[in-house]
């Protein structure tokens, strides 16, 4: 016979997965009425919940889900050590999965944690991800979701965040105090909405500076090395006008845009002067050393451990928001 | 996003369905030469199986755990990702749980995955292990367990690994050749098995070169970046005789031996040359570019990944061993 799922009975009764899940648990957001309707159907259907899910829900796994792009990325490698340090403190387990920037893995492995495998999840999504029903669908499931980094807007979860739109507009105006007048944005997807803020203060910048903004001075950069090298490559060999200045948008296009102005003879910072979104601790050691916007990756990382913790605890905590400001490192590749 | 089917696979290899559903699953009927082509294009095309599809087989989870100290070294990062190419073209989910160098740790986690959340591990030891019973312990509940990296002779169990005791030879033989007489080796835990055999090889490389071995010469660092520079610095400022050459076994060691060299106003090459073991892509715009002994180490995930499949699925893989060599990239800060 055939399961019937919570979302049966949602299509059913037209009705959201979040609202039948409560009704089901009897919770005291849900009227008396719908409370009937939905029992009703529950009985005639022969539903039954989930066992692995919800015959669990009362002696929780003590495990905890970290779902993230990559871990490449020093932000992610320092925000997992900050997760870890108030878990393994509190004696949860931290399993991490990665979705490699793709909506359809960060989906299988949201699905999979509706299993009852974990008793939450902290989510940093995709590049590709601009819905959230996969989200929805496992909170419906009686399993937390705090967001920490990239957030998607359209969910309602707690949320751990840095200062994008200042550090963009910070970057922005530090290259302009040092003479910058031509600056390029590096960026990535323009569904994610850090990347996205970053830009706008970025635009913000330009405009208080009376500096025109031109979008052939903003860049897509992708997934593959060897594509963005040309394109940044390109990009610094345009003539009139030229670019003076580069606000990178993610760690890993730092190596590109050093390689590119090396094998173009061009001089940071004398040619083009350079900041970086970055939490690589060899930015000093580059030549010139890197100029970075350095995120607070591992103190986001305990924040959003501790607000999932919270709501494990059963808080509601959806509404909590927390931002953790970035700094500004003026080093080398931006000085006069 | 179109959904890569198996289909569009056959056409694009101009093979039978039949032939690539087979090369999926592991068939002995393909020959290796087919699935490597047909595993490394459904990675490509970013393919993945129906999930329901291929959930009926037995009641496995479809799960692996990957146990690694740590994710911030490029080394791991890069091997997670040749065990997802693999992993996810077979339509396993992949959970990656980190030690931190904590031999509890490691406990900890083969403990919890006993409990059958898992079909199988792939496992770098913490370089704090140094018995085996915790992994002979999940073995014995029918997990098989496959090392990568880091090993623990006293297990049996399948290993992929690279040529460490060469490669330490290598980087050694490298400096001598470039004129180095008083080599320093930055070693990390006594216990750690490929430690060990870098030095090993560093000590028959200077044996052979009929260079003195002095206990002194060999530093042992810990996971404290600032002690670490301590330790290194105060090896740079000793007298007669003056270290002019540094293998350093651990990647991250190079940021502090650059800020050790810079802030003593040593230059590289020409007052100490230095090789680093190192899958840093950005060791390229380093200044002086950074020589490294550069691991496999996706090809070393892949590996690791394809045997433990073939341990899950009930073959006897044990005795299984593959050495994937290093390789030394000269550059700059190694050079006469």
């Amino acid at each position: 016979m055939k399961h019937v799922t919570i979302r049966a009975l949602a299509r059913e009764l037209n009705l959201s997965v979040s609202t039948i899940s409560k009704a089901l648990r009897d919770s005291y957001e849900i009227s008396a009425e719908t409370k009937q309707r939905v029992l009703a159907l529950a009985a005639t259907l022969n539903y039954t919940p989930n066992p692995y899910a919800s015959s669990l829900r009362g002696k929780k796994s003590r495990t905890i889900g970290v779902v993230v792009p990559e871990v490449a990325d020093s932000f992610f490698s320092l925000a997992i050590n900050g997760i870890e340090s108030v878990m393994k403190a509190m004696g949860y387990h931290v399993l991490i999965c990665l979705t490699h920037e793709q909506f359809d893995n960060e989906k299988l492995i949201l699905k999979e944690f509706q299993s009852g495998r974990v008793d939450g999840v902290l989510l940093s999504v995709s590049r590709e991800t601009l819905s959230g029903e996969h989200i929805r669908d496992l909170a419906a499931q009686d399993v937390p979701v705090v967001f920490f980094d990239r957030v998607l807007d359209e969910v309602q979860a707690a949320r751990i965040v840095t200062n994008d739109f200042e550090s963009g507009y910070a970057a922005t105006a530090h290259l302009v105090e040092n003479g910058c007048r031509e600056i390029v944005y590096l960026g990535i997807s323009e569904s994610l909405s850090i990347s996205n803020r970053r830009m706008e203060g970025y635009r913000q910048a330009l405009a208080d500076h009376r500096l025109p903004f031109r979008t052939g001075n903003v860049v897509a950069c992708t997934n593959d090395a060897a594509e963005n090298y040309k394109t940044v490559k390109k990009m610094l060999q345009r003539k009139a006008p030229r670019p003076d200045g580069i606000v990178a948008s993610v760690e890993k296009l730092t190596t590109t845009v050093y390689q590119a102005c090396n094998d173009l003879r061009l001089r940071i910072p004398s040619d083009v002067k350079v900041v970086c979104f970055s939490n690589l601790e060899i930015a000093t050691i580059l030549h010139p050393s890197l100029t970075t916007i350095t995120q607070p990756a591992f103190e986001m990382g305990r924040a959003a451990a501790s607000l999932l913790l919270k709501a494990i605890k059963g808080n509601n905590v959806m509404s909590a928001e927390m931002v953790i400001p970035s700094v500004l490192i003026p080093r080398g590749s931006s000085t006069r």
